[in-house]
């Protein structure tokens, strides 16, 4: 139960820290602007010169593709080092793609590196190492629950050297995208195999005939543009079975490969927006004096400002004891503690936000904090990958199983 | 403590109810389409031809300003009489337009009712019950808390016949509506007077040069068009000193008599916001079987259900009695009432709504339910018009107080 | 929803008012010497000759056996107009049983009333009623959940004219109390019947050979001496086959009978305690001053007094809305809001309870406060008679139910 | 931020774990039973045989006097060493006394340890260590709030070569207890001086004239016999000066020393009774069945215990990192850490013990199981040493201060 950070992990930290000072921050306003031309044009749908400029800076700074753990082209960051960096991410959101480190790119590079050939390698994983493409993640549908992997309805069926592909699915994330060039496709093959062999990979350029987005979806209003969420129809989409990862029957598998990291980049991401939510209610509450006295020197302003800092400080050490478990039992054998995390970490910094928002009043929930978006991106994560209560239930029942054989 | 329904409310609840079900419900798609075709068009700002014939039809059926208390142009309704058709408006949004019963139209009407001189009646009050044109109401500054009426900083100078006026509003909710022509503008008139009579309110015609409608605001994503909330600035604004209210110093006054009758509104349509999410949850939770058990067969969703109908049960007593109250011993000496339910019911609503949410998944963020949109109204009732925390200050110091002077 | 007090209500709330004030409240110190004496010497199981002086001062006053609705021997109140008064009986603990109108005899008064035979009435009723005996109600096992009535597993088995009464019951409320002379005791008569038809319910003289009064329970390490709970024993324990009450397999039917009152009392009681709770909070606060600042001018108290006080307003519309329905559609057709002040009552209570405890410090767990046995008491309600859980279960269940077949 | 447990550590609990198993385990029922007998025959106040035998084995097996930190006579831990100690003797309550480490004693020899005199040392130290006589700490007042150590209003006053000691203590644990033969006694002995001077600590023998145990003070119902709760009057009492701890005026500087490491053992002590809640509320829930389904089958139970395991380790996290600060950076620095886990820790095991307590209707709050009294120990936790509302105050403060000065 070793969480402190190595050396290594906090000199990163220290030069990740640095690049926000230097570039992130002060391109924040910037990147907005872009952004209010965009609309004001009709079209949000773009990448920004702003974005660019940065993903330049980064680079040069060497802070790309940190999160590849056990590849030559990452970092060759475990878990628990790697945390921190998601942390800082969370809290200056536009950090993450800079670094060409943010979802669901990550988590699709990691797949094409870990189970990609080498064709696949060389044409979708090296643009989007180098940040010049970017890619989506075809999994959830609309019809079936997304907490149960094996509910999806896609197909995906052989015609000779075709996969010919069938379904609906939504919250993919970055389909909106013009710089989206690639999707991984999640269908069954096989609905007549094994419950989790039934189920397969296959990467879809998003430019395949038959691929319809057809439209955003927002959160709570916004459209997260340029990037935002899409719903997508494929209709006889037909790719070659080249494209299939790791083979027939393994979809499954990937998907479970690819969840445990995304929780802790998840969880860690919420942390920092749920600092920096505590940050602004400490500065506003020194700013705002209704009645005579200043918000910081009321009791119920002090109480939440103390359960927010011990919250969050609760939260950050179940997930880096999680990243800690993954890093040395592996993500099989660390199953409840990812599980924890799932639950714990959204709910504190739905909390922590929402007393943010409070002491704001209406500059909490227009565009003059980030503290709207901040929640309506923290509540999401509350059902994203299966609700709060699929992983409750788990938990509680391998909670309860260790008592069912040991006596008292 | 009589909170029954007279069979007057009860006739009157089963005429709006059926005007919902033969009008309101068929058009919310029509209007979902012509707004998006607006957005499309570029200009969301403009009213839409569906709500134009829902007023029609209201009018032809007698549902038609039912707010106006005691007035000949009103329906005559005692606050406990109109709060549950206020249910039904929070239920079924465009109700509280189509009847002409929207705020902040409502509160404005009826200070002009009130308070206006027969030429202010003739000018405004008329056009604004014909429902030919909307209102917004210039209160809160983004300089100061929105909570603390007397903090307000614009400034309402007299010159010759005229009031130079200047000052920084925001959440004006209408001002971004091409309909709007007419806004009440509180300001100090004499910040050398006694703290409660240095305000007045006054009549700025939206056109009057020097009124600049800054920005439009969004409440998380949404920005609420065609009505919207806007940043507005007053640069010089020059007004005939007839247009002031009631006289100069009585602005204080007005804004007290504004508040009571609109808590019972916004707390009402809460409810009916509350009831509609919990609809919601039931019918959601008889169509989703996630590992083949139908999530309303899962005690956890009971157990939310049975809470948020409780909850639901206990705001709406709340409500009608501080109604009661303020029907049977004045609004000021229902203060304690009224500051209850202005806690209780936008607590007790995000708690409902945000359960609706879980069992929704992707689509409670989204379009395709009304949850995140209620969610982010019923959010800011939770600071709006002063934050839970100021009035649970005054209630809790009113219910200490009683205890000074009496003995054990 | 009527609930408004009718004066026959409200003048007989002042008479009791008045009878707490001149007689419970004065006679409070002297029935804690009268039972400190009983525990310095030994036995605590003793009568109070306090409680005898309150028992005729009630008489005196007319308040005497309140509780019977529908009985020449009772006040004819409905459950509307009796609920204010337990309500004071809940606040001032010894007044129910000065008024005779303690639990579980006024349950077991109620059934005799109802069902008993002239013959049964004559020999324990009129003593109940004169309030020179007490009695016990045998129902729940330690074996099974008390919250499913059907699975009790005590036996009473027909032998000639006599019942043979085996089984383990454990809360017997009374019954360690010398003064309580007969139980009510329900067990299967018959396991082969219809699951609602198997229980019956025979009354058992406490002397009886093989009863055994196994040993008293405390609550939170409370005896609640002179009255207490008992786990009580009964072995081939033989009474007439004249005991039965209502005759063989009603004993379900009669638990549902006495059940739904007994929830309209035991909801008003904790709403009574939880009002004395809030008003030890105010009160000390005006008298605690740490750091210079008395805790009544603090935030953090005001607030929880607000919430407090909105609390306890809700619960008790709640409850007077309940037991409205009881009077006017009958116990069956009030299920659901029955079991809805099962859960809100006691939870509201607790919550209550709690917050006045934190103000009191050390004060609030040992004897100089009221708050840790109000606490013990309204925390036991959330499980006796079965806990909030199934209650929840039944409520949300019966809510969702409506639409099964509604359309949206 | 290592939180390790070093394979000292690991031994040492192992050690203590396989204690518990062989000798206090079995001796539970005994104690009960000996204590039983003790009460029956009418006074509790006595030491029992078996907690000797328990102290006999636990110094054969070298479990003995282990808090000492940096004392020839102590097992020389750290507070990170010895706090999953702590936790196991809040598992088995009777395995502290039984290893010389419980409250007030630790806190009390620690002191002695600390700022005794040689002669002080011999005479009260060495058979405290020793286990042959108990001590109590005298410092609450029932008429100051107990958070704010300078408002004690006792007096210690010199005469000649002696003290005059005058004050009425209350919760001086352990003082009803006849083997609790000294008081460490704190009162002002100058008034005038700065505020953190006035205070000093003196050593009172329990048999001195003046020293009055005016009655035991129960928790909830509980007396926690034999060592108990007491309030103490000091009237005239002459101790000789040489009894004084440091120094006159050094009593608020011993004060906050002793705090420290209390904190740690009271939090891990709080940990290890929610984690036997927790046990017990997973075994219940796989022995009932109600309704034809077990209770660990049921959503509502899993997410009960989901969310207590979760809890359960966010709050260990948080105690072993103040633990951790404690060691590395003093006490004094690690002020804001120490006040985190005296408002989380109690919360939580209040919460989880609550939860198992549902699942185990009315024998949680009897005797049966111990849940009733560890939430008994647990909420007064909540206020003792200063309730919660201060601490938060505290941390919210240096929060917020961090801000004061920084740049956004």
């Amino acid at each position: 139960m070793d969480f402190s950070y190595s050396p290594k992990t906090v000199e990163l930290q220290q030069r990740v820290l640095a690049f926000v000072r230097e570039h992130v921050q002060p391109a924040e306003a910037e990147f907005k602007r872009e952004m209010a031309a965009f609309r004001a044009a009709g079209n949000p749908w773009q990448g920004t010169q702003t974005m660019e400029r940065l993903k330049a800076a980064a680079r040069a700074a060497g802070l790309w593709n940190l999160f590849l753990p056990e590849s030559q082209e990452g970092a060759g960051l475990s878990n628990l080092e790697y945390a921190p960096i998601c942390e800082i991410m969370g809290r200056y959101p536009l950090t993450g793609e800079a670094m060409n480190c943010s979802a669901p790119d990550t988590g699709n590079m990691e797949i094409l590196e870990r189970f990609g050939t080498p064709e696949q390698k060389q044409r979708w994983l090296k643009p989007l190492l180098a940040g010049t493409i970017r890619s989506g993640f075809a999994m959830t549908e609309p019809a079936v629950a997304s907490s149960d992997a094996t509910a999806i309805e896609s197909r995906i069926e052989r015609d000779g050297d075709q996969y010919v592909i069938n379904g609906r699915k939504w919250w993919t994330s970055g389909a909106p995208d013009p710089r989206c060039e690639i999707l991984i496709f999640m269908g069954k093959t096989d609905p007549s195999a094994s419950t989790y062999r039934q189920q397969s990979m296959v990467l879809v350029p998003k430019d395949t005939p038959g691929v319809d987005v057809v439209r955003p979806l927002t959160v709570f209003g916004y459209d997260h543009a340029p990037h935002g969420h899409a719903e997508v129809n494929f209709t006889n989409v037909r790719v070659p079975v080249t494209n299939v990862l790791l083979g027939e029957g393994r979809g499954f598998e990937i998907a479970q490969a690819r969840l445990g990291p995304g929780r802790i980049h998840h969880c860690m991401r919420l942390i920092g927006m749920a600092e920096r939510a505590l940050e602004l209610m400490c500065r506003r509450s020194l700013a705002r004096k209704p009645f005579g006295k200043l918000l910081s020197d009321q009791g119920v302003t002090r109480e939440r400002v103390a359960n927010a800092r011990i919250m969050i400080d609760q939260a950050r050490f179940l997930v880096l004891h999680a990243a800690y478990r993954m890093d040395t039992v592996g993500n099989k054998a660390a199953k409840k503690d990812i599980a924890m995390i799932k639950v714990a970490a959204p709910t504190m910094a739905c909390q922590v936000i929402d007393w943010a928002m409070q002491v704001h009043g209406g500059a909490a929930v227009c565009e003059d904090t980030p503290l709207a978006s901040m929640y309506a991106s923290a509540r999401t994560v509350r059902f994203a990958d299966g609700p709060d209560e699929v992983h409750r239930n788990q938990i509680g029942k391998m909670e309860i199983e260790q008592y069912m054989t040991a006596k008292a």
